[in-house]
Order: C-alpha cells, then structure tokens, then sequence
C-alpha cells in the first residue's frame, strides 16, 4: 500500500479505487471477493457485505471495515464524498463502462481518472514468500500427477481423468483447480483449450494433459504430454521439437530480456522444424493470484522486458489437427542469473520411469 | 439473434458489439470464450483466435469467422469500419472502460453508444431445452450427493467432502462445478460464502452443503444442511424457520409477482421469529449460463418482476456467528400457475432416509 500511495501520488491521484478482487486480495489479505478497497489520504477503506462480516472482521488492523447495506455503487458513491475528495483514480482495466458511469454520476465526471495496471505491476514481481506459495501449489499438482499416473489406462474417459486429478489437486489442499483441467485423449490434443469429455485413453495414444493448483491463492500451471504405450509416429517426430523449444526459451529467461524475445527463441525452433503454422499461441505468461497475468511471453506484444521476481510459464506448443499436440510448460521464476524452475517433474519420452 | 436485432433497431444502433463471453455463448452456442460477436446489417461475426480455430468451425454456418492475428482490440476496431458503422452499441455491464476507451479512440468517440443487459434479459426468459438443461444440472448434483451421503462421517474434513462431491458430479458428466463448493462444517455455517479447509466434519454437529453442476453450459445451484447425528439446539431451532420461509416465498412466486416481493415473504417469516438480523443476503437469483444472473429476488433491488421462463433458486437462510448457519436452496421454474419445483431431493431434518 506504501508503494501505491507513492504511484499514486505521481498521478495526482486523492484516491484510489480498487475493485478488482484480486488486488484487493493482494493488498489486504482479504480474498474473499466481492469486495472493494477505497485508498485515500487516512485509513484505508475495506467496503464488504454481510456475507463477508465474520471474515472481514480480521483485517480491521489495517483497514477501516465498512459492511454496505445498499448496493456496492450507492456505498462508494456515499463514502467517495466530501472535500478531501479531489481525484479518484479507478482501475479501468477492470471496471465496467456501466460501474464507471454512475460514479461518474455520484461524483462528478471530472473528479474520476482512469488509472491502467498499476497493482498488476507490483503484482508481477513476486517476494520470496509469495514464491514460496506458488512453490508449494506446483507441488501439490505434481504429486497429484503422480498418483494419478498409475490409474491411466485404455478406455478411461477424459472426464475421469480430469475428475481423479483434480480429487488429487483437492485432497492435497488446492482450494480448487487453478483452470479448468485439460485432459486431451487422442486427436483432442490438437486442440490448445480443449476441454475434457468422453473421449477415452487409448493404448498407443497420446494425451495431453494441462493442470494446475491454488495454495493461499497462489496459482501454478504445467502441461505434459503421456503416452499410452508407444508413440504413434507424428507425435513422436514433435516431441522432441517442442523439448528442445522450450529448454532453449528457458536457458534464455534473464532479468533486463524482452518478453517477446523469448517468445521468438522457441517460436524459431518450432518454424525451422516446419511446424511455424501449428504454435498459433504465446510462449507464456505470468502466474500469481491469477493463471494469466503479467507479463506476457507473446510475438504479439512489445515492450516488456523481465524483472528478477518475475515468475511465469513456458509452454510452446505443436498441433496438428486431426492428429493431436504437444505442449510441455513449467512454471520459471527469473533470478538475476536466469530462470529457476519451481517445476521438478521432468519432461520426457518415457514416463515409465514416474509411476 | 432475431429478437436482438429488434431490439437494436429500437436503439437506432447498427451494431452491436457483443463481449459478454456467455451472450456469444448463447446467441452462438459457442461456448469457447475469448471470443467476440459483432451483430450487424450483414452476416454475425465472430472473432476467435487461433486457440479455438477447430472448435468454431463448426459454426460457420450461422457467423462468418474471423481468427484474429492481432490483438482482439485491434480485430474490432478493423472489422468495425466502413460506411454502415453509424453507431455501435456495446455492453456497458461488461466492457471495460480501458476497452471501451481503446474502441473510441479508433472508431470514434461519437460512433459508440452505452446498451445495458439487453442479450441477458433475453436469456433470464428461459426456453423449453434449457430448461431440460438446468433439470439435467439438478439431476446430476442430486446423484452426486445421494452418492456422498453415506461417506459423511466425523473425522472427514470439509475438503476432502468438497473434493469427493465434485468428482462425483464430474463422473456425472458435470465438466466443472457451478462454484466453488461450499461444504461448511460446524460454526462454518455462519458464513454465508465460507469456503471449504480442513475443519472436520464432528458428530451432532450440523454441516452446510451448498453445490452445483453444469451441464451443456447451463447451471443448477442448491444448499442442504444436515447433521451427524443429533441436531445442535440453537440449528434445531432455526431450521424450521428456514424451512417455512423457503415454502412459503416458494409457494408465492408467479409471473407478475415483484422479486422484492417474494424476497420479503421469507424475509418478514425471519425477522418474526427473531432473527432479522442473521439473513443479510437476498433470497434469490437467476440460473443459467452463470450460478448468478437475472432476475435477482432481493430486498435492495426493486421494479423486477417474475416472468414465465424465469428460473431461479430460493435460498432464505440464518446464520449464528461463532454457532452456525442453515440454509436451504432449491431451484424454481416460473410458470403460468406458478413455481415449479426443479429439485427432487426433499429438505429434511432427517437425511437418513436419502442414504
């Protein structure tokens, strides 16, 4: 909050009008949702409603509490009030058009300023004890990995699968998945956000499988490629590609290196290989109270260069319609000498080693 | 698509920009996300990217499809020139403001006008095979949790409860939960939006189910409180009061009927009996592609009325901080004579007979 105030302050900015929920979450401790945080001159203030009163209650250290008994918009409106009140800074990135208006109506057009990512900033360079957090969640889904592996077998259905993993993921602490499981039997695995349904494993074919845990919030995020068996020929000629694209994009990971640079190290590798039409998505992106946030590894977007605290997935990919892919991703935090792989699952050919 | 085109013709708008992923999803039926429609004099656009090129094949039939190289910013704005943009209409409760901001700058502040809830009070009305979708939901979590009853025991923690429901309703075919189950045992009923952790399920101690499924994109949503064993005096107490308000809101909903009023049939039985003051949420909501849309039966929200097609929970409750809570929710239709009950499974003091 400190550190807001102070960017704040650049901005000319009397107040500050957090509602994106994890923002909140992550200046206040309160991840409950649903909540907005006005940062202004005094205390701050946590606006909540009575579904959260008994949660609420322990962050009254460091925010004044206000439980709303109107709607969200009337509370702001009333408490966005009085001399103090100069320059409201909202989050445009995450406020509606609809929220912004009747603000707008409640205090004035010309008092309401739109600010763009300045938490997701600060939010994208992690402390050590939120990479901690995100340590502990990739260890929760890769025993869960784990203890999943020896139950797949021919005629399983997708959903199954997806349904024991995240059993696993659960029964190990993670709240929920941090996405929806992605288990893509066969020809699925064409398809990069495929979503489980009845297609069964079959002996001989691969799936790909793309998981991942929340602990205290913090997500993590990886993808591996199995086979039943052996590996039908197309699959095994990718394989190898994608290994090698993503072991180059990861050597590559330092602070001070641009992100689409990265992107492109991998992008390369896979093009030479001949399959440049068949990797139609980013290198990566970063991970923390979110599975997408800052920063984007991606060929799309210029301009942002990696920070050590960074902590964010690598996952190239190669699909072939009708004939199924191969992605492998892990998640990296970058340290001033390169990446650190919060992963310890290895990426390989022959997962008879992991049962 | 038809009635929303009218509806646009009554807004003098030439387009409208559709970016509520689930308005796509219900005027399309492509469920995706990431994705966004724009509504026109021609053929419907619909703006994917390269993630779910497969899937939206299977829709050129209804929209043209355009796979954005770009970002998705960037696509609208090109696709939205020419002579017949005079005005387009975007969703004000969903865009952003940076969004929106982006499109003006392109298009042209003038050419882009404010539309609010107009494709979600299309889909709050509810046609005979979405309805069958939403049984279907109800159905699936019914079986999940007969299949559960009999593993409740003392000693099992909330989430390992969460953990086996879920995977029951995913077997079921149920691709994610509806939200976030809530399995809260003990004082945990008291909050109303507990999530679950590893407090374990005790003997005479009461624990509060709220869970849902999904299926083909629709929604159910239901609550039981039960108990191991005896029932704790002060949750003995309330139950019945839960009960009596639930039928009787229940028994009072009909088209034409004002939400608010239906909210106070549960709400005065509450406050009659002493405790006003421990039901702070509102009785209902719409069910469908989300757990929560319109209509919503609340206290604070006047001036809607119960149409026939509406579907949406009753859920009155009472929560005893540091005690616990009830609630009991089940899922209504509305029809020409009335509620017609979606949910099969009784709200009964005595679970023994559903093991």
């Amino acid at each position: 909050m400190r550190k807001l105030r102070e960017a704040m302050g650049g901005l000319e900015l009397s107040h500050l009008l957090v509602t994106n929920p994890l923002d909140v979450g992550y200046l206040t401790g309160f991840l409950g949702g649903d909540s907005y945080l006005i940062l202004g001159p005094g205390r701050p203030v946590l606006v909540s409603d009575f579904r959260y009163q008994e949660e609420v209650g322990e962050f009254s250290d460091l925010c004044e509490i206000v439980i709303r008994k109107r709607s969200m918009g009337e509370a702001i409106g009333e408490l966005l009030t009085g001399e103090n009140v100069q320059r409201v800074g909202i989050q445009a990135e995450i406020m509606t058009v609809a929220e912004r208006d009747q603000l707008a109506k409640r205090i004035g057009t010309k008092r309401v300023a739109a600010t763009l990512g300045l938490v997701m900033k600060m939010r994208a360079v992690k402390d050590p004890a939120e990479i901690a957090l995100i340590r502990k969640a990739v260890k929760i889904q890769e025993e869960a990995l784990k203890a999943l592996l020896p139950t797949l077998e021919p005629g399983v259905t997708e959903l199954e699968v997806a349904s024991r993993l995240e059993a696993e993921m659960k029964n190990r602490g993670s709240s929920k998945p941090s996405f929806e499981t992605i288990i893509a039997a066969r020809a699925n695995g064409s398809m990069a956000h495929y979503r489980p349904g009845s297609t069964k494993l079959a002996a001989n074919q691969p799936v790909l499988i793309d998981w991942g845990a929340i602990w205290q919030g913090y997500h993590s995020d990886m993808t591996r490629t199995f086979t039943l068996g052996k590996w039908p020929k197309p699959i095994a000629e990718i394989y190898p590609i994608v290994l090698e694209a993503h072991q180059a994009a990861a050597a590559a990971i330092a602070p001070g290196k641009s992100t689409s640079e990265i992107d492109k190290i991998a992008r390369d590798i896979i093009a030479k290989a001949g399959f440049g039409d068949n990797f139609g998505h980013g290198l990566g992106h970063g991970i923390g109270l979110q599975t997408h946030e800052e920063p984007r590894l991606s060929h799309m977007l210029t301009g942002t260069r990696l920070e050590v605290g960074h902590v964010c997935t690598v996952e190239p990919g190669i699909y072939l319609p009708g004939v199924g892919g191969v992605r492998l991703e892990n998640d990296y935090v970058v340290e001033a000498d390169g990446a650190k792989n919060l992963c310890s699952l290895p990426m390989t050919m022959d997962w008879s080693t992991l049962r």
